[in-house]
């Protein structure tokens, strides 16, 4: 390595110049934003870390536009953060070293949908909600769903999955192949249309989970499915947290393809009850289930549940038969996090992130659960379960130290349980700057230098979301 | 990077010293051996490619061996292969450069099986057959069949599919983690046991399909499926080619979740028959089925394609329904390979290994079928089709120049159709020192420029596997 490169793999703050601001201007007019109140809003995301603002903000409308800027910010050595909806719960988009933000919300268009193969490409900056309208017609959708309505780019920069991931997989799964702005400019395609390739080197998943440390992503092109014949919902509620999640247990073991299953404690079901006005649900802890398939098949895998359930006193499965209802339910579930943060208004939440083996769930859960009690927190509990995913709201006020301090004591531990029953640190938020130190619990150290030297190889003058995932 | 690393990142043949084989022999004892006929006979695999023997072949027993060979190799830049059944079709094990071969058969122990978790641990030298037999009793299988009966570590390394890909994905979306033993011989284990997990860079889908060239894959976790309640495979005869994909096409666009579902063309079919005895069947263009679920779902998979069958004039199902008949069917399959070797006995084949986007698959298939016609081979076409991947077995004498010439033209006019229909070089036989050539085609310049970034950082000496996928 060169020692002009050298001297530019550093962790230190960047000034950006006046003059540089020029320049991005030459290229995108007056899509390039210094106003405080822009930079303070793509300083952070739906999280709790301060604000890291960056010096300014570029709304790119192209592949070639975003290269365009990369190329001027890898000439001098200044920091680029991708943005998409800043939806992102690890401090993903902090601009820890300053620099620019290349916010993607313009490049929001879909660029070809091909129906009889089932794939479609879109712009990075097209979010999952705005696809699914744009498929409406067309009899297919797209499946991954992390609750927000956050940007396939975004997505595919931090491997979103959320509640359709059981049946469905995540990002990982459902991406074909990816446009991307390398680090000195360089437009690559990787992957293809083929359903599968061993065409060397797996540059899309190398790219999927690297959260803007390799690149820049700007096209996303993604597997799609034919809308289920027989789509249904159902709720269930459970005189206990065990007996929920050993329902959940026993449908997993029994490979039954339900295509959503989410679990909410009874603190969530409360807030969620307030929140979204659900009428007819107690405070228990409560599964929402959803069964894709043609009518007889659906109808097979909710019998086969129905039974498991009732072996564990669940309630009679209410149904939400009409698509009106349905949306109502799954909105409610989407609004988990909000409806956590209601409870007591003027807090910020803390949402963890467990995913372990599904035979640990029950342990883990209830283990936490009383952890929780102990801590004296309001931390609601919700999680994707059928992947053993389970997240906690954690209520905290950020400006209280001694809060702080216990509330990370509490997802310290939470992690660490984690990893010892043979999961991760973080089943699809992804690491940011806020799990970086719980990476080398998991992996171990070798594996982390690993992880490093690839962060060096792709990226070496260190500029690409810097003080994400690995320190260099 | 140091003068010292640069002068061994060198294309050039390594002369082993015997002093080198003397230090082996204090890690392995007999375990190393420098015979003439064992060096050849890990000198190539089931190709057409001449033989490039070892210096010599170490038969290592477990990862720290493995390390401790692979250090010694660091420390004096020799070449190391990794080599599992010696089953793949692309050159992937000739020693190009010499050095020594890596022989993992002894590495064959099942280290766990976690039921409850559908997931077990391997030694890489675990063969699919081995596993599946050792499963039998627990109601558990794994999916994933090349075909030939191949490593678990060689089918990760080559990112290998098959037959039930259509239904189960490939390696990628089956391996769960993996033990690696790097280039300069530390131990990484990467992923985990978690279902899902956004904890860093996928360091396991770096490694599926880099085909040895990143380190040695010594211990594969892979996702286990519960033996479905109804398996029934069932056989279908067409007019025409045509016929047949249409069949294919209209099935997999519908979203039924047939298991598998195998083309042989009327070539194929022929060679079948006489090679495996098959009875009651034609030398027509043949679609092999199988349908996965419960007694209800399968029936209904099974009347649903059934029905597609019928309007493109496919004759009636012939249904396998006892496990015997199902086999024999199968390994008919399996055999197709050998089958269309024995259609002209001393000859040998050159595999290709198309794989196009669904809607292009006739299109691609009846392009191919009349260039081969053309050509004047012997080329039977079989084929996973539901993924749109379809193999020639092009039958030729290694010892004619102009045959071998003629043979990579009909290959070279058949991987350009498939990178001009969207498709890639290689569905699943990877790229070996077979194919790197076509990679810049499909993928474009600078995105082989980041994997041979990727081949320096991760193994700067060039010493594994070398001359594979990528030149450095």
């Amino acid at each position: 390595m060169s020692e002009a490169a050298n001297s530019n793999l550093s962790n230190t703050k960047i000034d950006v110049p006046d003059s540089f601001i020029e320049e991005l201007k030459e290229i995108l007019g007056d899509r390039v934003s210094t106003s405080a109140a822009v930079r303070d809003q793509h300083g952070n995301a739906e999280d709790y870390f301060p604000i890291a603002p960056p010096d300014a903000v570029c709304f790119a409308n192209s592949t070639e536009e975003v290269s365009a800027i990369v190329k001027l910010c890898a000439r001098d050595g200044v920091p680029i953060i991708p943005f998409g909806t800043g939806t992102s719960l690890e401090g993903h988009v902090q601009a820890l070293r300053g620099g620019i933000t290349i916010d993607l919300t313009n490049m929001n268009e879909v660029l070809e949908v091909n129906a009889e193969d089932l794939d479609c490409r879109v712009q990075a900056g097209v979010t999952r909600k705005q696809l699914n309208e744009y498929l409406r017609d067309t009899g297919l959708f797209f499946p991954i769903d992390p609750g927000a309505d956050a940007s396939l780019g975004g997505m595919s920069a931090t491997r979103a999955s959320g509640t359709n991931a059981v049946r469905y997989g995540t990002m990982r799964e459902n991406v074909l192949g990816l446009t991307v702005v390398l680090p000195d400019g360089r437009i690559i395609k990787t992957g293809g249309r083929a359903k599968k390739s061993a065409a060397g080197y797996d540059l899309t998943r190398l790219m999927i989970g690297s959260e803007g440390t390799f690149g820049v992503i700007t096209e996303v092109q993604v597997k799609l499915y034919g809308i289920p014949e027989a789509i249904t919902s159902a709720v269930c509620q459970y005189p206990s947290l065990e007996d929920a999640v050993n329902t959940v247990i026993l449908t997993i073991q029994s490979g039954i393809p339900v295509a959503r299953i989410e679990l909410l404690d009874e603190v969530q079901m409360d807030a969620c009850i307030k929140y979204s006005n659900l009428e007819g649900y107690e405070e228990k802890p409560t599964l929402f289930f959803e069964f894709h398939g043609t009518e007889a098949s659906a109808q097979e895998q909710a019998e086969m549940v129905g039974a498991i359930s009732d072996d564990f006193d669940g309630s009679a499965f209410a149904w939400s038969s009409t698509t009106e209802d349905r949306n109502k339910l799954w909105q409610a579930r989407h609004d988990a996090y909000y409806a956590a943060l209601a409870l007591e208004p003027g807090k910020k939440g803390i949402a963890t992130d467990a995913c372990v083996p599904i035979s640990n769930l029950a342990e883990c859960l209830l283990e936490t659960r009383k952890d929780i009690d102990e801590s004296g927190f309001l931390a609601p509990i919700v999680g994707h379960v059928g992947d053993g995913n389970f997240h906690l709201v954690i209520l905290i006020d950020p400006d209280d130290e001694d809060e702080m301090h216990r509330a990370h004591e509490l997802n310290d531990r939470l992690v660490h349980r984690t990893i010892a029953m043979g999961g991760t640190c973080t089943g699809e938020h992804g690491v940011g700057c806020g799990k970086m130190d719980f990476l080398i619990a998991e992996h171990g150290g070798d594996a982390i230098s690993v992880m490093r030297t690839l962060k060096m190889a792709m990226d070496p003058q260190n500029i690409m979301n810097p003080g994400k995932i690995v320190r260099v």
